[in-house]
């Protein structure tokens, strides 16, 4: 390998180099560290830190290198703690795991805390699952998924406003590993994401995930629940790499006006922002709903998963359409983790897509109207829901507190306070017949009633 | 703060130059990693990295900088030229995803390139898929797994040396995802993982995903395959947090004699470090085997799999038993990352486990005889194996060359390459029926002859 020694020779320098200016750099940080001990000032400066990465950026486009390497040196540099994450925040995945526990003791609860249907899912996927093994499903296959279930999966989407190549398409373990699977693989550490809020809270953990900060756009029951396009704008950085936004809108049950969701695009496309869009409720979504597949934006990803549409939340399916770039990304990160979803699983998803679940969504409609009669009866203030499984609404006290006086009393409720700063709400499930329903909110009441 | 605004001008002026000279190292990266492959030389390269900590350390001796802020600044540089150097690599899964390419095209491959049994799974497991949706197993579940199939796998585990808590297990889509939890949930960036090489590529993967640093133990076929204690412990420094092994080993077959074994874990425990040690080919080790579990070091990890034991690769399911504070950080990086494994999977998991795959090992033992008796008069060079379903074998050519030509003949095998600095090596898996092995090592006897 003539050449090969003088390069290595120089590289060694360059790095010694480096290793010179990293001890100059640690003293001046100590000695600026001892200047804001004296005056009394914190360690962490974000806008300080916002303007470094920002010349740092400038410098990359400036000599010619991958930003993505930049960044993860710099952050190595500013030694970030990255994992701050949402420890023993509230959600409802917090109260569905003490439901459980309670149960498991023999108690009874009602579950509106998790958006968990209570039928099942279409009839041929008993016989799908039941068949894989001998249709010989059990080998390693493809990290994108089984190619005819991309395919039917293409397909499918291709009624969502443009024709969908299954190239386009990343089968995956659930909504959730797609939001998983996007962050991690398409941001950096110190990229900036902006999510439209009340929220599900995967969107803020995954983004901590790949070392990403969130800038949150909070909505209001006021508001109808809509992001202005100015709020939008003005959290938008040299930094942000991605605009998250799910409708119809878990919690709120909102569909967004289709002029409102063009706009707020437009803005993603004007920054070269990747939009992604978790479309998990579109098979509840009132009239009125598009998909952003239907503004053909090369950037967005759009987030899919039977849990809701097929009531097959424990089968962990789900997937991804986005452009071929980003869904190879997606796919090495997939790769690398599990090999791919399931053989029979997939198989599962195939048979269910195949035989569609017509009857869902008017079932949920008839509920989320039985139970937002009985809510208001009972004092809860909330926007009537376009689409989705739930109400969000307003309390009149701690919403936290009340989830658990709930569960005391055998009722599991989502707090508010897991979809944002929304402290005074409650987000209530659709996912039981009627009458479970009303029980539940009169257990509410009850509650609100001894407090007033 | 007077005195503070030309620190921090002084400050952003290092930064950027460290930028600039990290521009220039990454540029000589690729002109290195470019000689290498037209050479057909690895990219780590341990020796030069060795001598580059040492200059370093020595640096810091001179200018007065702390070793350890330089030893994990180096980390993330060292990571980031092996990430330029090594796009492409060839391993057994680019093979594998060639050869069902051909395959797709109508060509004949005979695959001796992945760990994929020709035999299904247990006759049980079909049924319990078939039955799963009936008996409910469609909803939300468990992080860490099934309670019911925790707690088998306890009791199976607890068969490995000492008793074994459901707590201390967690289920997940496979071998691969305990080793990517492990690391990305214990790790922090700049950390330093000590792999004992010829080695899966998915350690090296997963560290790297995880941040962290990887320092190779090689070992060599004339060394027995053995990795001496002494290189383990000059391997170990103040950044190391975890040392991984996997006995039985693939690819060499190599089963550790205990009391080398216990010296490792010795080693591990001295410094505090986590032992991942991937047990996957547990059911396929010959005698003198013996479990970490055995050995009762609190901070061992170990990877489980069902892929191997019943012929399951394609159903993505496998498990971790680590202490259980090591288990709640991984089982919050699951639930993160995807809720938890498919129930109807769980299920059939735990079927797999009650039926058994008593037949198994023996076949896969007959057929290593046949194909190191071919091998052999082929005139190929290896260790006997004394486990797992693999030959790792020297060729006396480039395994890389020699892998894509035997692919061009429709014999599938994985260049040694891809298992660490063993460009001279090919992997030969025994999963084939034994007229097939034959046919072949024939195709690469031919190869080897025409070179010869």
């Amino acid at each position: 390998m003539a050449g090969i020694a003088p390069l290595r020779d120089r590289m060694d320098e360059v790095t010694l180099e480096m290793v010179r200016l990293l001890k100059e750099r640690t003293e001046i940080a100590s000695e600026i560290g001892a200047l804001k001990r004296d005056a009394g000032v914190g360690v962490a400066d974000e806008a300080r830190e916002g303007a470094l990465r920002r010349r740092v950026a400038a410098l990359c486009g400036e000599i010619g290198l991958d930003h993505s390497i930049a960044s993860r040196f710099l952050n190595a540099l500013l030694n970030e703690s990255v994992m701050v994450q949402s420890e023993g925040r509230p959600t409802h995945l917090s109260v569905f795991a003490r439901a459980r526990e309670l149960e498991r003791r023999g108690r009874r609860i009602i579950h509106m805390e998790v958006g968990e249907p209570d039928f099942g899912p279409p009839a041929t996927v008993a016989d799908a699952l039941g068949g894989a093994v001998g249709a010989g499903m059990f080998r390693y296959g493809d990290a994108a998924g089984r190619p005819e279930l991309r395919e039917a999966i293409a397909a499918h989407a291709s009624q969502w406003g443009r024709a969908v190549d299954p190239g386009e398409v990343m089968v995956c373990p659930g909504g959730r590993f797609a939001v998983f699977a996007a962050m991690v693989s398409l941001l950096d550490p110190g990229d900036e994401v902006i999510v439209v809020e009340p929220a599900w809270p995967a969107y803020r953990d995954c983004a901590l995930q790949a070392g990403a900060k969130v800038r949150a756009v909070p909505t209001s029951l006021e508001g109808g629940w809509e992001p202005s396009p100015e709020a939008v704008r003005g959290a938008v950085s040299e930094n942000t790499r991605m605009l998250v936004f799910n409708y119809p809108n878990n919690p709120t049950g909102k569909v967004l006006p289709a002029a409102l969701q063009d706009e707020l695009i437009g803005i993603a496309s004007e920054h070269g922002l990747y939009v992604l869009s978790d479309e998990i409720y579109a098979e509840y979504a009132g009239g009125g709903w598009k998909s952003v597949l239907g503004h053909g934006y090369e950037k967005s990803i759009v987030v899919q998963s039977f849990s809701k549409s097929h009531a097959m939340t424990g089968m962990r399916i789900g997937y991804a359409v986005a452009g071929p770039e980003a869904i190879s990304r997606m796919c090495r990160l997939q790769a690398l983790c599990m090999t791919s979803v399931a053989e029979p699983i997939q198989h599962a998803a195939l048979a269910a897509l195949a035989a569609g679940a017509p009857g869902n969504a008017a079932l949920i409609r008839r509920r989320l109207g039985v139970l937002a009669g009985r809510a208001r009866e009972a004092g809860l203030e909330f926007a009537e829901p376009d689409g989705a499984m739930y109400l969000f609404a307003r309390t009149g006290m701690d919403g936290t507190a009340l989830a658990g006086e709930a569960l005391e009393r055998g009722l599991a409720v989502a707090p508010g306070e897991g979809f944002g700063n929304y402290g005074g709400f409650v987000r209530l499930s659709a996912c039981r017949d009627e009458k479970t329903l009303i029980e539940g909110v009169d257990i509410l009441g009850g509650i609100m009633g001894e407090r007033a």
